[in-house]
């Protein structure tokens, strides 16, 4: 389906709020959106209470006039349901409706996202305003785009969660002995003799049953998927041309599948909050495009928020320096995004992100930051022609959420371990490297790759297993990292050698998980070192390529192994390594390409992108790049 | 009013309980009180239980032998209604009367300040014991003054406080419409229809509203208020000629407004505890001693408790060296107190509070602490003829409890912002100048002064706004620094370049907030360094004092801006300056007085203390104070 | 008692089990469990949901064979009561027999130990499935030992607990008047007049009555000894000839005073799980089995669990190093245990603590850790002649549990203080020196000992006054260290002096604590430095052993100092001490033996056990020990 409908080129623009402006306003907004090259922006995001003021009293007026203005203005509209912030009325009347937290408190109105996903009250309203958004949109000669909701993730411990959850567990279990033994429920007593037994992973006494909050998580993405489809659903009977998606965000606390949602909306699109002050928000940032166009199966996505000025770090906000959002936008773009988008338009004068950055800052279009909007706006034409060529790459990284989710919170492991940077790590090295890397699920298609990576992912289902095993016997190169395969999807531990159960693969078995104190690194013969969590690896056919240099258990001990099996290779990296040791391994590999630390160069199609994070002139091939700048050009032949 | 009714020269003494002891201690107390030099005592602060063992009866009868026996001792009593702790037998009578956390936790007894503010059950115990007290003492000899209460400050989030804060709210706003827009109630649809729909600002999804969360404070501030009124209401009534007051304390947990309150009491009371181990706990004595001077409107007040022996600091306690509980009371009076008080006479055997330093110890008289509690005791008579004299300046810091509240917390900020530490900052390089500044409140009365400095006023309401000025306008001298009017009453964003819409008294736009990351602090030409916040300034007619050196985007623009405004000038500090910078700049401005670093020196009318916080002798004019120790002297003509 | 019943020698072994796995797997457990070595096993310590899994259904079918498989194997069972851990349908029934949290949350099945203690159903299940297994198990030749519940430790702030609470305090204080006295009522008005107004100390405004939070540590101690002695009655009735024990667990979180529960039990077990990766964990393991003992009246005990392979501290897990396990083991023997158990025999696929090490790792027999499990195990019986010998000391240090409750969590102390690490400092710088020493109850026997040191014992009730006056007047040496006596067994202040009113018995008062902060050490004279927490001493009598040289109010006053008494002394040491001011102090007082730092040489009867924890060679008397590695020899004569 071609997206957004109506919209050419590059989409650009963002969240565009009029219900907090008097309408005097709105004629300035878009006279200046078309100064800044906007041709797309998302509305009624959060605009329930104005829409429908009183239950069952709509106005729609507003809306109308929005977006004629709009459409008068040539820009198309990404009309959002309204049902991630119910209006006050809502929650006074269905208090049951809210949702409730682990310990049980019941959160009210006050923010937004205060709604109990679970709830049937909610869910009828939400297919209520839905479908009169629909009725009254759907052939709106302005609507480029749905936009269902926003930012799937607010989970719920409640009854009607528990009601839901048990009904998901029977779906997929069957029978309560099968659900015993998947959640290994003879250990502390856990064997459930009635599914109405079954409970929330709610505030409990001590360590929680891994497998029961992991299908709790499961079970709340897809409690979410249901949501959305409900309203997917409605809004696509009104008129089958408009595509339809939502927006996804990213967080360990976001309980959402998006290989699984991926294949539910018609564009993926991701909202990129990079969280540090210094590069790693570049990393962050190219990290959030290649997932996204992963998830969008390689094909093209959308970024639809960011930030214009600056970034939000633990230390607080931080002030992003002149070029920097132009030069994360590229980033976006060359890595698939078919357009840059923002959260928001015009800054807002009250509320909980009246100091979120703008497009349109409140100091009006004399600032720094319009400046710059309107001149990445106003480029973004000029290269429109690249947006149909794809990213094309043959190097993976596996991406499973459910490693992510398993090895977080409180969770008991083997060591210390922390997922999301070990996934990050690869990707850093690879596009120190110059090279671009897609993501793929465990279970996801891998004909198209030569190389897959499997960084620590510890849950690995017999799909999973199965996956690795014949793309390795067909020829490929798999690198998987520690404690790769140490469960199943059930969370249960693989045995007699972890891995998944493919120590034939592998040719090694793991025989015992060797965490190592913070603060003492453990050398690699020629090869850096290992930090914090070693393996135990006992060789049953591989070779080794290095051995620990240190270490009471591992010291000798085979570090990284290869082995051949049918057509490909297996490597195994027992250990967490440091940077270093990643890119010698990869230097091995022949993985590389023309960027380097600083410097992305990323083809899209014929073109390239190149963009110079640093302060010094780059030169690649022909092409110069100023310190800070970016540049398109046709990829080398 | 003349205040401690009955008790001439500096009051000197401490909370008294005497409930806690056996009668035969208390001959020996009103002995030790005499040797101790002791004159005032505050009795019944939490008597509840022993005055009303069950509800309405009533024990006086030791009460009247304690207030007998003080009387006959020559010593005042400051009587206190005991309703900052209510007795078991209330709280199990009302449990609803309990105060309720924000997630919705009631909390129980077992402490004090175990009572919902807004309970009309408590509300009426509350009247009744103060009506009992006030019938029974209000003609008592022995009566010096009413302690209303105790250290106000324990919100609530009840149903209770929801009925209350809506009617506040509906006073206030009179209608949903105004309200709505007061709040932005247009983002995240927190659009009201019904004043049903408004509750305090619970645990909720996200993040909160911070106009809503405003008017919470300012409503639990004024429930309070009205609580102690209608305390104080009974007492006067009961005879005119007592002096009423309450204890104020200070905390950002602590919703009150102390302007406003202010003018309530007739003495301004505070207890001030100190919670550093080092030299910060002398700065934050002299901060404590000048607000509550400037609350009391330049007037004398009252330093109601400190602690004798010993620093509170997040370290755990600290022991203070000898002298400095001595050096600490004469900061108080010679900043305004008319005498210095503690807590407690006799350190408690038993309880919560059995480590609180006090001035009898609990190895007796023959100790370091007593020694030194007495020594002060019989000095303070030789210096009582300074009470009367006031304390004078010309130079004035605005104390924003506004902005206090509205930047602290969990709100979502244009960066990380302190806003106590930047008072405090300017009040310590003032201090360490030796320039003695009052504080006022932005709507106050400026008219006394010729400099009045504005760190950081991020609320700045439209009539503040026209008072600054009104000031400048005048001839004053009017300095503020980032963030000043950032938003408004209703925490909404002042429009086009902030600083409260005051871009012609200033000169200058701003037009960006660049907070800047940890560790990489901004140097200004000649001007020392920013850290942590810049802010872009357009320059609209101020001349530029000095530039940033280094910064992405600061570079060279205007760091430090001044603005001849009718009669006087403005001055504008865009970012967080280091002390040394703030010293330079005042240097600058020239302020200066006669004391320095670790040298207090402050003139009360003709008298002059000179306070000598170093281990060195130190000389001022002729007068040499030893290290350590403190004197009393005429101040030069 | 003889124990375990039917196993000789060294009891070596785990928690074994066996329902988390298909049946076909027990023969092999049974045939690796006599490779390893094994010859007791812990079986069913969370077997309730397989036991009965509906209400009133059994199945003991799965245990029978289980049982009668380890007796044809010669391994003796220590069976167990699992009522730590109640089915789902348990709950579901009674959901008012969960434990509750301070806040008032009750919390939900999904881990292990959701039970209330004081609820009655939960009492009446528990005594019902103890009976059950008494009446099928008491007379079954496998049967060693008992093993009630699991680790008690978890509280609970219900309604059911704070009725219970009110009855335990009407048996102990008879009268409110008593315990209002007793309780400080007067402070806060928390005077009580009904016993009905009493609660458990739930979440409350402020600080809590310390007095009222130690009675409810006690009577949670004794709540859940109750629970205890309802089953071990009913096991005992049915086969007097069978020991009981329960496993002692170690945590300033739980409220058990094992002094009082080693009466009832036959065996002390302990779990013991040290919590740092370095040397630390060696000084834990030392503190434990020298508690354990203590507790267990200088009798064996038994070492119920420790973990094979890893070490959880607060970094996450840590591997232990090669001989690590065993010289730990080794550690517990040598100081009176009468083997080594384990947490567990199989490590689990499934379940929370599916990462616990066990001593057959999940990658199975051909295993590092196996293989040091089963060289240990086979190696035990060569040292089962050592098995009667006592371990004999005459240097004993004080434990007092009430110390370390008070002392920790929220209350307000004098200053910093933490009680167990200085415990542990005196135990750690004797061990270093040689010394074994015991612990014993401040009101405990210490007729055996010639030394006895009171590490800063905070609670010293009259009881322990008493014992230790008595104790230094027939010729003993004590050793008392700073707080030691500050307050009484009501958490009330010993006046004049404190010192648990003993001025007389140590010949000085001290008048004031005097906090230090931190990073200022003071020095002594030639002897150290104490630092944080200091004390001003008056001189009545003793002698002055060093003054502090340093620090504004202590300078040259007396640091430590001896006072002859009786026939024996009484050292004080007012400040806490560095490790090497002790060393310098044990010096003084001629307190050595033959171990040394790295090396543990202790004494069980006529049996020397030599444990070298260093990674050199280590010679004692004749005696060659490799480094990492242990050795039993005949003591020299």
């Amino acid at each position: 389906m071609d997206w957004p409908k109506g919209v050419s080129g590059l989409s650009y623009g963002g969240d565009y709020n009029p219900e907090q402006w008097p309408e005097e306003v709105w004629d300035d907004d878009v006279m200046l959106m078309r100064e800044a090259g906007v041709n797309l922006v998302s509305v009624g995001v959060f605009s329930w209470a104005r829409l429908e003021p009183r239950q069952g009293e709509y106005d729609f007026d507003w809306l109308d006039t929005v977006l004629g203005k709009l459409h008068d203005g040539g820009i198309g509209v990404n009309l959002a349901t309204p049902t991630a912030s119910p209006p006050p009325w809502f929650t006074l009347a269905h208090p049951g409706a809210l949702n409730t937290r682990p310990d049980g408190v019941r959160q009210v109105h006050g923010s937004r996202d205060t709604y109990d996903i679970c709830a049937p009250a909610y869910r009828e309203a939400s297919r209520t305003i839905a479908a009169k958004l629909a009725e009254r949109y759907a052939d709106h000669p302005a609507l480029a785009m749905w936009h269902v909701h926003n930012e799937y993730g607010s989970a719920t411990f409640s009854a009607h969660a528990e009601r839901a959850f048990r009904q998901w567990l029977q779906t997929k279990y069957e029978t309560l002995d099968a659900l015993n033994a998947a959640w290994w429920g003879s250990f502390w007593s856990q064997h459930y003799s009635d599914w109405e037994q079954i409970l929330a992973p709610r505030a409990t006494q001590y360590l929680a049953n891994p497998a029961h909050e992991l299908d709790f998580k499961r079970f709340t993405s897809d409690a979410m998927l249901e949501h959305y489809k409900e309203q997917r659903d409605i809004l696509r009977a009104a008129n089958p041309d408009v595509p339809i998606t939502t927006n996804f965000v990213f967080g360990q606390w976001v309980p959402v599948d998006h290989w699984k949602w991926a294949s539910e909306v018609d564009v993926v699109a991701f909202d990129s909050y990079p969280s540090a002050p210094d590069e790693r928000a570049e990393q962050q940032s190219a990290l959030h495009a290649d997932l996204s166009r992963s998830w969008a199966g390689g094909g093209d996505w959308l970024l639809m928020e960011q930030a214009a000025g600056t970034l939000h770090s633990k230390d607080g906000r931080i002030a992003k320096a002149p070029g920097r959002m132009a030069r994360h936008s590229m980033m976006h773009i060359s890595r698939g995004s078919k357009g840059a988008m923002f959260f928001q338009w015009r800054a807002g004068r009250g509320g909980a992100e009246q100091w979120h950055s703008a497009l349109l800052p409140h100091a009006g279009k004399n600032t720094r930051v319009f400046r710059e909007v309107a001149e990445l706006g106003n480029t973004l034409p000029g290269i429109a022609h690249t947006v149909e060529a794809p990213v094309e790459t043959d190097v993976a990284i596996l991406w499973s959420p459910e490693s992510w989710w398993a090895t977080g919170g409180g969770a008991h492991l083997p060591g210390p371990v922390d997922y999301l940077e070990n996934v990050a790590q690869i990707h850093r090295v690879l596009r120190d490297r110059g090279v671009v890397a897609d993501f793929v699920a465990p279970e996801g298609d891998l004909s198209k790759y030569t190389t897959v990576i499997a960084p620590t992912t510890y849950v690995l289902s017999r799909a999973g297993a199965e996956n690795l095993r014949w793309f390795t016997a067909g020829g490929g190169r798999l690198v998987a990292s520690y404690l790769t395969g140490a469960v199943d999807e059930h969370c249960q531990v693989w045995l007699d050698g972890y891995l998944g159960g493919m120590t034939d693969l592998f040719g090694i078995r793991v025989t015992e998980h060797l965490p190592q104190a913070a603060g003492e690194p453990r050398a690699l013969w020629n090869f850096g070192a290992a930090e914090r969590f070693c393996e135990l690896v006992e060789l049953r056919g591989a070779q080794c390529v290095t051995q620990y240099a240190t270490g009471d258990v591992i010291e000798n001990q085979p570090a990284v192994t290869v082995n051949p099996f049918g057509e490909g290779e297996a490597w195994y990296v027992s250990c967490k390594l440091v940077d270093d040791a990643w890119d010698r391994l990869f230097e091995e590999l022949k993985l590389s390409g023309p960027g380097r630390p600083g410097l992305d160069v990323v083809d899209r199609g014929p073109w390239r992108f190149i963009i110079n994070h640093t302060d010094k002139e780059a030169q690649v091939g022909h092409v110069i790049v100023p310190g800070g700048s970016w540049a398109v050009d046709r990829k080398p032949e």
